[in-house]
C-alpha cells in the first residue's frame, strides 16, 4: 500500500484528492489496490491517520471552515514526521523568493528517504542541483512534471520519451495568463482591460506580477534549464521582460505585419530570456488563450512541439498522477 | 553487453547504425558499453558476429553491391537463430497486406523470448493483439514508437507519460506525403504537379497510392486504435477516403472560407476513420509540409497536442533509439 503525505490542499491539492478517486478503477486494476492519503497539511492545520484519511470529508472542511483537520501545527516537519509515508506530495503556494514552506518540505521528506512529486515551482527554480542530488543520495525519486505547462508533458517527454536526444533548445509559452490577455489585446483590448477579464475568470491574481512582470515563466525557464539542459541556473539568471509595456499600438504595428507578439520563454545554449517576440500569425507560437507550448530542438528527432492546459485543478493533478505513477511503477 | 540483430538495412536501418555511431558517449556514460550489433540482414544477404559487427562497413557495401553480407539466405529465421542476439530491431519494408517477413521475424524473436523493436507498420496494423500478447506471454518488451509519426514521440507518450489519462480520441495527421501534396495545393498547384514534386523530392514513392489512398495513414490509425484505446481491429475496420478526389476548385472553396483541406485520421468511441476534412486556417490541424500531428483529448489534462518530423532516415532512428533506451534501462 502506498501511503501519501499531501502538502498544501488548495486548489491543485484538492484536485488530486479528487483525482485519486477517479482513478480507483485504474489505482485497482493496475496494483490491486488504491495508494492511500495518510497526511495532509495545510498552512495552519492539519489531519494525519496511518489508515488514511477521508479527503471528500476533508475538501467539505476545507471548503466550510477552511481548514483541513483539527491539528494546528507550528512546524510543518513534525506534522510530516508524525505518520509513517512512502511519497511526499507538495502542492503548498509557492514562495519564488526563498522557496517558503514548500523547500523546507521537500528537503526533509528526502532527507528521510521518501519519493516526493512537486508542482511547486519556487523551491525548483531557487534548489535544483541541492535537491536533485540530495534525492541521488538517499536513492529517492523527485518528479515535478506539473511544475511546468501544467497539464502539458514536457518534463517527463524531455527526461524519458527524448532521453537519447541532444536538445539544443526550449521555446515556449510557459504562462497562460500573458498569453490570454495578449489574446485579448490582439482583440482590440487595452493591456488594463484585458488584465481585468483575466482577473475576473480567475486566470490572473489580484496581484497579477508575478505573472505580468514574466517572473512565473521565468521560473520555469529556470526548472528547465536545470533538468533538461543541466544547467546550475538560478532565477536571477534569467533576463525577464514582461508584458506590462506592451501597447495597442505595438500590437496594431505587429498586426499589421501579419505578426503578433507572445511572451516567450527560452533556453538555448547562449539564451535564458523571457520577453516578449514578435511571432508570424500561424506560427505554432502564435497560439491564443490560456494553453502552454513548447518547441523542442532536438539533434536527432528534428523540432517537435507540444502544447496543453498550463494551469487548472484537475490539470495539475493530471501531472501529478502521472508521475505518481510512475513512482507506484517501480515499487510494484 | 546488449546484443542487437537488425532485420531490414534501408534507410532506417542504417540510421539506426549511424544513430548509434552518433550516441557512442550517451551509451557509454549511461551503460559503461555499447549495445553492439552481431546480426544484419537485407532482403537476401545477411551478416553476422557474435561479437559485433562493423557497420560502417556494412552502409558503405549495401551501397555499393546492395548486399550487407557474403551470406545468402532463404528463411531470415533461421540467420536469426545463428547467432546469440537480445533485441530484434525489425526495419524490413512493410507489407500491409500479409505482414510479411516482418511479421515472421518478429513473432519468431518473441517465440524465443527476444524483446522487439520495429517500425514496420504491417505487423503491428494486422496482428497488434497476437503479437502483444505473445510478447506478455513470454516476458519480452515489444516497442514501436517509430511506427507511428516517425519521430512525433505519440505511443510511449500516451502509453506511459498519459497511462493515467482515459484517452478519448485522438485526431492528427500521419502521412506527411499528403500533407505536402494538400500544402502545395493550397499554394495553387494541381494534385499531380504537387504529387510530382513530392516524388522528385522523396517523399513519395514511385506508386504512391499507399500514401495518397490514405492506406498508410489508416495502418497508423489502426496502431493506435489497437495499442493506445485497446480496442482489436485491423485495417479492414478503418473506413478510407485519400486525397486523389481532391480538386483545385474544392481547395479554393475552402480557402474561400478560410479553411484547408487536411487528411486527418481519427480514433474516438464511434469512428475509425481516415479522410480529408475541412479545417480552419490557424487550427493546429492546418499545419503544413511533411509533419506529422496528433492531437490527444485526455479526460483528465485536456487537449494534448503533439508534432514533429514523420519520416527521415535520422528521425525515425531517433525513435527506435528512443525504445532502446527504454529497454536497456530496464536491463542495466
Amino acid at each position: 500500500m502506498v501511503k501519501l503525505f499531501i502538502s498544501g490542499f488548495g486548489t491543485v491539492g484538492q484536485g488530486l484528492a479528487e483525482v485519486l478517486k477517479i482513478r480507483r478503477d485504474f489505482f485497482q486494476e493496475r496494483y490491486g489496490e488504491q495508494p492511500v492519503v495518510v497526511g495532509v497539511i495545510d498552512s495552519k492545520t492539519y489531519a494525519v491517520n496511518p489508515d488514511g484519511l477521508d479527503t471528500d470529508a476533508i475538501i467539505a472542511r476545507k471548503m466550510g471552515t477552511r481548514t483541513v483537520g483539527d491539528g494546528k501545527y507550528t512546524d510543518s516537519v513534525e506534522v510530516m514526521d508524525s505518520v509513517d509515508y512512502d511519497i511526499l506530495i507538495e502542492v503548498s503556494p509557492t514562495d519564488i523568493k526563498t522557496g517558503g514552506t514548500g523547500l523546507k518540505n521537500i528537503t526533509h521528506a528526502l532527507e528521510c528517504g521518501k519519493d516526493v512529486i512537486t508542482v511547486n515551482k519556487g523551491p525548483l527554480a531557487l534548489k535544483f542541483q541541492d535537491l536533485t542530488e540530495l534525492a541521488k543520495k538517499n536513492g529517492c525519486k523527485l518528479r515535478f512534471e506539473g511544475s511546468v505547462g501544467g497539464a502539458m508533458p514536457i518534463i517527463n517527454l524531455c527526461h524519458e520519451n527524448l532521453i537519447g536526444e541532444h536538445i539544443r533548445s526550449i521555446r515556449g509559452i510557459f504562462n497562460g495568463t500573458c498569453n490570454y490577455i495578449l489574446s485579448k489585446m490582439d482583440k482590440g483590448q487595452t493591456f488594463e482591460q484585458a488584465l481585468k477579464e483575466a482577473q475576473q475568470l480567475g486566470y490572473a491574481e489580484t496581484d497579477p506580477t508575478n505573472d505580468v512582470e514574466g517572473y512565473d515563466a521565468a521560473t520555469k525557464v529556470v526548472i528547465l534549464a536545470n533538468s533538461v539542459f543541466h544547467r546550475n541556473v538560478t532565477f536571477s539568471d534569467v533576463k525577464i521582460t514582461g508584458i506590462t509595456g506592451i501597447t495597442p499600438d505595438a500590437i496594431a504595428q505587429a498586426a499589421a505585419h501579419d505578426m503578433v507578439i507572445r511572451l516567450i520563454g527560452e533556453i538555448s545554449d547562449n539564451r535564458l530570456e523571457v520577453a516578449p517576440r514578435l511571432i508570424p500569425v500561424g506560427h505554432p507560437l502564435s497560439i491564443t488563450g490560456t494553453l502552454n507550448i513548447a518547441q523542442i530542438d532536438a539533434d536527432l528527432a528534428g523540432p517537435i512541439t507540444i502544447n496543453g492546459r498550463g494551469a487548472g485543478r484537475i490539470e495539475t493533478a493530471s501531472a501529478i498522477l502521472s508521475d505518481l505513477v510512475a513512482i507506484m511503477d517501480a515499487r510494484y
